[in-house]
Parts: structure tokens; C-alpha cells; sequence
């Protein structure tokens, strides 16, 4: 059975079984994706009984019916209204009651007032999620590759740091680097962080000269075939100081720990702490502003969540990026991140190499 | 009067002057970004009287009070929900109903729940991007810059294209130039799409080899300091046949013809006719799949849309792409696009060069 169809099965097992739900509506651009393996729909119905439809506009009409052979397309033309399509499309299917996985207030209204009642809609953003935390062999393989470009893009801002470079020249090697073999665009925008700004998590890149002595936060992530990764390294152009040194080997062993702690029934609230723990003790936790990591897939921030009051616990097919930080305001900021996938016994991680704190 | 307040200043004007709203709530991060010139905040509540506070989680806190000088910055810690949070300071400032820019359905309900009604609350998508449709000198200055990184891009595309490279590869060398000379990045995912697939007007860019003679549509933008910018050229490596060469000539007649129709109190749903009706004359109605253009800015895809139902009137400050299509399914496509930027007296492309069919 093909992806889409057996997604789709999948979704009515664990959503349409019960009875609550007759139907399942998708407007969240990456369950899209997950889908039907495209980028260019706006919906996608998916009733209990009957033929399950996928809306596209005009413009992508032509490219979704050479892509998606699996489903049946239906084109919004212009001057109709996507919400009011698909009421009648759930009206026809006799569709009682509709789960939709997200929707802004207004079109939420809008769907209401189709379906003649708000009652016969609601929330479940969690059936989707779920399935998508646990990677199938399909999706491994492409987060393989996207793990494979981004450790090459680290390779390269390894050998491209320099005194007096500025970080988005730095970004731009990277970057050119993953997409020249094959990287479809980054996962995220590329921080390359230095100085003062390697303090801020989300440092961003800009036209500063990288300076003798500085740390520089890397953080990069490739997509490949709409999935991505997502990686970070601490370098520091010259020779390291004893706190520098000192501050890395905190980040690293809280990340080895958190990495060895990584497995299937383990809770994601237990791998986090493992890690703040050995950054508390060594006099740093409320500098390690941020949760330990998240999942990793179709979009770069996605369930489960290693974070404090997370509830999620692993299983094998799990992918979540493993990142503790150490982030002094004013000095700079230290983060060591991996994109990890969860096996039935233990981990592996994904992104590879460029451990380094000296760059040059 | 720095920019911050001077943004919210104009925002009170048109939303809080009336009596009907006593405070604006701001999500989209477009938005956010446009009345904090950053990218890390996660939420801004603009009371009609006393302070605005923006609200930012732990991870960018540090970051956020370096960069946001003119406004007061709240931290939501860990356990802390942002809606409460926000609820709080509204009984606080003692606001009655609030406006909102979008949000979802279920961050809508916690919301109403807090505020003790839903009656507290409604959505106004409009006045914020009333507001960011006129862009104002500095923003008009950084879509310059955008446009210039994405006019050089196009020219390295038209340098890069040749028998037999991939599509990716051309699409790294165009990106590699724009982020070498300041680009933050692509300001949506860059298409190179080669034969039958340049008949897609969203047809990505693939590791397809493209083949003498062929069409090839490269579309492609910068950021520059969050504003971005929109170019399509159609190439053929290679002689063009005369079918290709009266195609393009009839798509470049239609840019022409719209572009001189921009000014001051133009209706946008004319403009559109107007290139439409150029199409319709050379016989291609049917395969001009999509709107005319759209407004560009902090997002690729904003008001004002150039299509045959919009309701919009040009004004000076407004930024807009201009590009037709004709897309002949198992053939190939031909679009032409600038980014173009409507003065008080007429309009100017913002982005400009490499008009050639032949690239070779």
C-alpha cells in the first residue's frame, strides 16, 4: 500500500475508530506534507466512510495531478471559498462530526456556519502529531540525508571560521556547501553567533567581524525532500581561555549524558534533567535558558518535547535534536546540539563530527 | 520618535481611537517583527491608555532586552502559559475588549476563558496590514537593498544556467551570491524548474538536468533585515523556437502593459485585467493560472493582492509583485516578475535586469 493511503488508514485507526469523529479535516501545512508527500495543498478530507479528498488552488492544480496519484484532487477555483467547498463536500458525505487538526478563529467560524453548528466540529491536534513522532523506515532515510548534508555543512563552517570574517559570510559557505549537494533549503535561518551574541540561544548571523578569542555558536540544519535537521556546534577561533575550555566540557558531558540516558519508554522530562543536572552542578543552571531538545521531522520544531514539564516518553522512531547551553550574558554562550533518532535499544545520533571547540 | 512607538502610535490611530477596542493584541510574528524591528517576541498588548508590553519566553529574554529599548519587555517563565500571562495584564490595565491580529481556534478559547468572555474579544486582520501596505522610507530603503541581492541573484542564474546542470545546482549558486553580498536568506524557497516542470508555477527545483532548449523558470528572492523581495525571469539554454520566442514576447508585453497601469488610486482587480487581457488576445486565457501579483514586504504574500476579485486601491508606499504567466501543461511555462514600488506619480521595479529569454 502506497504512503498516502496507508497514513490515511493509519489516522482513521487511531481517530475515526471510536465513533466521536466521522470525518478529519488537515489544514496544517506539514500534516499536509505528510500526507501527500506535496507542498502545494490547502486541505484534505478524510472521511470515515468514502473517498477522501484533497483540495488545491488553481496555480497548483496542474502539478498536484502529476504528483498525487493516490488521492482524488479537487481544484478551488477562483471566487469560491475553500471552507465552503469542503462543508459541502462533508455534507455530502454525511459527515456528522469533523475533527480538524488546526484553524484560526475566523475560518473556525466560517466552517461552523457551513456545517450549520459549531457543535458539529472540533479540535484534535494530537492524532496527527502522534503519528508523526514516530518516524517510519521511508522517513528515517530522508532524515538521514539531511542529517548527512547538515554534518557537512558544520565540516565546512569548521574550516571557514576566521579572525575578521564576518558570521553571514560564514553562513554563506555553510549553506552553499548543503545545497550544492543536494540540500532543498535550510530548516531554519543559520546562526552564527560570535562574541557578546553567542549569549543570545537565537543569535542570528549578521555583519559582525568575528574576533581572536571569541566564541561562535553554529547552528544549522538542511531539508532534504521536505525533511529536516539540525545542528550545533561552539568554536572558537584561536586558542580556547580555561574558562572557555572549562564552560565546553560542562556542555559536552551534559550532552553525552542526556544522549546515553536516550531510549525507548525513557521519559523525556527524566532526559532533560539528566542534562541540567550536570550543568547545575557545575554552577550553571540558570544560565542554560532553554529546554534540552525537541523533535525533529517534517518541521524543525515538532512533539516530543525534552523540556522540564514535558510528558512525552520515547519510543523507537523518535527523532529529537539533544542541545544543552550554557549562555553568560555579556561573555558568550556555549551549545553542543545533535538531531537524534531513537532505536529499540538505546540511540543513534544523526548529525555527526565537528566537535571542536578550537576552529582554526 | 523612534520607530516602536511611532508604529503603535499609528495602530491607536485607526484601532483604538473609536471606543470600540480599549487594547490591540498582536500574535502574527510578521507583525511583531514590524512594531519591534525583532524577531524573538512571542506576543505585544498595545493598551489604548498606559504602557505596551511585549511578551517574550525565557530562551530569547536576554536577547530582547539588548535589542528593545523602547518598549517594556515581559518574560514568560517556564510553567507560565503566555495567554494567562496576557489575561492578567489586560484586567490589569483594565481593558474591556480587546482586538486581536489572528489566532487560533484553541488559544482563542483559553484567551476568552481567562477574560471571562468571548464578548471581550474580536478579531481585526485588517488595521495592522492597512498599516504595513504603505511602507514608509526606512522600509522602503531595505526593500531596495532586498531587490538589488535578488537582481544580482537573477544575474548569476542567467550566468549558471547550461546544458545538463541540475536544477539544485543553479539554485546554490544564485543563493550563494545573494547571501555573500548580505542576504539573510531566501525569502521563499527558490525555484528553478526546467521543462515540463516550468509549466508548474510553484514547481520547486529538482536534481532534474536541464536540457537544450528547454524553458527554464528561475524564481527567487532575498531577505534583507527581515523584507523581502520577488523576481521571476524565464530562461531557454539554447536557441528559443519561435513558439517559446511569441510566448515570451506576449508575457513581457503583459508585464509591460500592467507595470505602466501602476499608480496612486489605481484599482488593483484593473491592473490584473489589464496584463489578463493581453493574454487573452495572444489566445492564452485559460493557462494564466494565477493572480497578477501580490503585495511583498516582511512577508512574501501580503496585501495589496493584484487579482481579478481584489477589492484594493493602489496608494503611494505600497510594494507589489507584477507577474504573469502562461503555463502549458506538458509543454512549459514562461512568467515574468518584478518587484515594483508604486511612487506618488507612477511606479518603479525595484528589481531589475536579466529580461533574455536565450541565457546561453
Amino acid at each position: 500500500m502506497a504512503t498516502t493511503l496507508k497514513r490515511i488508514y493509519a489516522l482513521k485507526q487511531v481517530a475515526l475508530r471510536e465513533g466521536e469523529f466521522d470525518g478529519f479535516l488537515i489544514f496544517n501545512s506539514a500534516n499536509l506534507t505528510y500526507f501527500t508527500g506535496f507542498s502545494g495543498t490547502s486541505a484534505l478530507l478524510i472521511p470515515r466512510k468514502g473517498e477522501s479528498v484533497v483540495y488545491v488552488y488553481g496555480v497548483n492544480h496542474a502539478h498536484a495531478k502529476s504528483e498525487l496519484t493516490e488521492i482524488k484532487v479537487e481544484v478551488v477555483k477562483r471566487g469560491e471559498k475553500l471552507i465552503e467547498e469542503i462543508a459541502k463536500q462533508a455534507k455530502a458525505l454525511k459527515i456528522e462530526k469533523l475533527a480538524v487538526d488546526t484553524l484560526n478563529i475566523e475560518s473556525w467560524r466560517a466552517l461552523a456556519k457551513s456545517l450549520g453548528s459549531e457543535k458539529r466540529l472540533a479540535i484534535d491536534p494530537n492524532s496527527i502529531s502522534d503519528l508523526r513522532k514516530v518516524k517510519d523506515e521511508k522517513e528515517i532515510e530522508l532524515m538521514r540525508k539531511a542529517a548527512e548534508l547538515t554534518s557537512e555543512g558544520m565540516r565546512v563552517a569548521c574550516e571557514t571560521l576566521a579572525v575578521n570574517r564576518k558570521e553571514y559570510e560564514v553562513a554563506a559557505e555553510i549553506e552553499y556547501s548543503m545545497r550544492k549537494q543536494g540540500s532543498q533549503g535550510t530548516a531554519f535561518e543559520t546562526i552564527v553567533a560570535s562574541g557578546a551574541c553567542s549569549a543570545f540561544p537565537h543569535g542570528g548571523c549578521s555583519d559582525r567581524r568575528i574576533q581572536k578569542g571569541n566564541l561562535v555558536v553554529v547552528d544549522v540544519g538542511a531539508t532534504y525532500k521536505y525533511y529536516r535537521s539540525d545542528m550545533t556546534r561552539t568554536f572558537v577561533v584561536g586558542n580556547p581561555s580555561e574558562k572557555q575550555k572549562n564552560l565546553y566540557k560542562t556542555v559536552k558531558t551534559a550532552q553525552a549524558k542526556a544522549f546515553e540516558a536516550i531510549k525507548p519508554k525513557a521519559k523525556a522530562a527524566h532526559i532533560d534533567a539528566t542534562a541540567r543536572k550536570i550543568i547545575a552542578v557545575a554552577g550553571y543552571d540558570e544560565y542554560f535558558v532553554h529546554n534540552l531538545g525537541h523533535g525533529v521531522g517534517l518541521e524543525v520544531h515538532e512533539p516530543p518535547m525534552l523540556s522540564p514539564n514535558s510528558k512525552d516518553i520515547l519510543a523507537a522512531g523518535n527523532v529529537v535534536t539533544v542541545e544543552p547551553g550554557v549562555y553568560l550574558v555579556g561573555y558568550g554562550g556555549i551549545r553542543i546540539e545533535d538531531t537524534v533518532l531513537v532505536h529499540r535499544k538505546g540511540a543513534e545520533k544523526l548529525t555527526k563530527g565537528a566537535y571542536n571547540l578550537k576552529a582554526e
